[in-house]
């Protein structure tokens, strides 16, 4: 299950790169096909689904001449696997939102009609064209986004498998995980090879952004991924997967969320309570905010 | 259920507003009050949320003298309804992707520990400052994108609403829904003002983002929005909900969304079909792409 969801990502991130090109660098299926044939023979993106989106981006349509990937209609399908990843993820407290925007990425594309009639209501749809920029540069950048954005969604899969096997008392070594896909499935990468050793060399990883070779390569390639998401944002590319991925690795590396302010709401609306930066974990505090005084106290309850 | 869906993307969205007013524009508590406040009177933007924020943003811890929410801990708890909305929508193939995210913003949050570490280890985690700005602008760009991200919340749950409303056969009245909760609830809103006006307007509108009133303010505040987004990604400073209902709008406007590679994948790899843009919807071709000779043949199955 957890095979097809971040499946389920990897596509949408492949589809995203695919709309950067198509409609952002005005590529033709042909140029793009070489694109994604360069890239599967690199040890960040080589994998089972860039090699044969290469192949799907060269075939022709015997009726009519085009290639076959224009004449197939932008509706995507779903079975479920995606669905039930994320619902698990939730279960388990695992954060895997790029893989949920993946399933309500499909949802959209189901909705043909409502997308059609909304381009034509809604202001300014247009996807904006690139000002003059080097083609070759362009794809490099590309290439780096994704290879961040393909490192967060395996970092979504293996850490719902670790928490998974945690709760439910399961031996499972994430490295035989690793190894296991590598040796033939859908989501079959070179990047599983880095994975399997990363948790080899330290098997109680918490996060796979957190290795070494990981770290280094997010160091590589993190302003390129940035670069094109901020470039799709202001040109109306549809990003809901790559611009997650971003969300999610910004989430984990900040030491100070701004989450104390929804505690603070909580408490304010609801007495929810929340912690405090100068006491222990897991002590917990509600302030009197109606309190018509200046002062407001903050109450231990010590629950 | 559904409302305190809405509300976890809602309280969502003030945070990452507030991280980017703390973090980006290093504005003191007492000054962001004041700019809560003064969005608590716009008719975009008024609502009980917004205003407990200003009243939160103004109280001093008594312990410590310090504001209180610089005391409370940044990490958020649940009570599990915004997850039941995530999988309501799942369960009706609504895509409601910024209360997802919602959810798991709380569940990074919940991370402290491993946040901490991520922060030292990972590379270039520090938040960018603004150059020089104004920052009376920036405040009017975050009200836009803070307006144009609230809109699309809504939309997501109505949406839920009115889909439910559909395949359970209930007689409910999205109007009235929108005044009920006007009339006293945790996101009630002035815009719920508007909403209700829309769908009185059109009781069969498929989406609150094609109603006339929201398409004018959509078209105002739309470059703002995406400015703000842009600036966040390249910063660090993490939006999970801000970029997620950017993608939703963009995904929503995109007449040719890039999902035809989508079925394409599928297809390859597990015969999964796809529609076709010359034949009718519904209809299903599958294509022999190992064929070996140059002509892939597209097979019309009609299930």
């Amino acid at each position: 299950m957890i095979h097809n969801g971040i499946e389920y990502a990897d596509m949408q991130l492949i589809a995203e790169a695919y709309a950067y090109m198509r409609d952002g660098l005005k590529m033709t299926p042909d140029e793009m096909s070489r694109a994604f044939e360069r890239w599967n023979t690199t040890p960040e993106l080589g994998s089972y689904l860039i090699g044969i989106t290469a192949n799907i981006l060269k075939k022709k349509d015997a009726d009519t001449g085009n290639y076959l990937v224009d004449m197939i209609l932008d509706t995507a399908g779903q079975k479920g696997t995606g669905k039930w990843t994320s619902e698990a993820a939730f279960d388990l407290s695992v954060s895997t939102p790029t893989i949920a925007e993946s399933v309500f990425a499909r949802i959209v594309s189901a909705l043909k009609e409502e997308r059609m009639e909304a381009y034509e209501l809604l202001p300014g749809c247009e996807v904006k064209e690139l000002g003059r920029v080097s083609r070759t540069q362009e794809l490099e950048k590309l290439k780096h986004a994704l290879t961040a954005a393909k490192l967060c969604v395996f970092a979504q899969g293996f850490s719902l498998i670790t928490t998974a096997a945690k709760a439910f008392k399961w031996k499972i070594d994430p490295a035989e995980v690793a190894d296991i896909w590598q040796g033939g499935c859908i989501i079959r990468a070179a990047m599983l090879t880095d994975i399997a050793k990363a948790y080899r060399k330290d098997p109680k990883l918490e996060n796979l952004l957190l290795s070494p070779v990981f770290r280094n390569m997010l160091a590589t390639v993190n302003s390129d991924w940035r670069n094109i998401a901020s470039y799709c944002i202001r040109s109306n590319i549809a990003i809901p997967a790559l611009s997650s991925t971003i969300a999610y690795y910004d989430s984990f590396r900040t030491a100070k969320l701004p989450a104390n302010m929804i505690q603070a709401l909580r408490d304010y609306f609801g007495s929810h309570m929340f912690e405090r930066i100068d006491a222990p974990r897991g002590k917990m505090f509600h302030a009197e905010w109606f309190d018509s005084a200046t002062k407001i106290t903050s109450t231990d309850y010590n629950v």
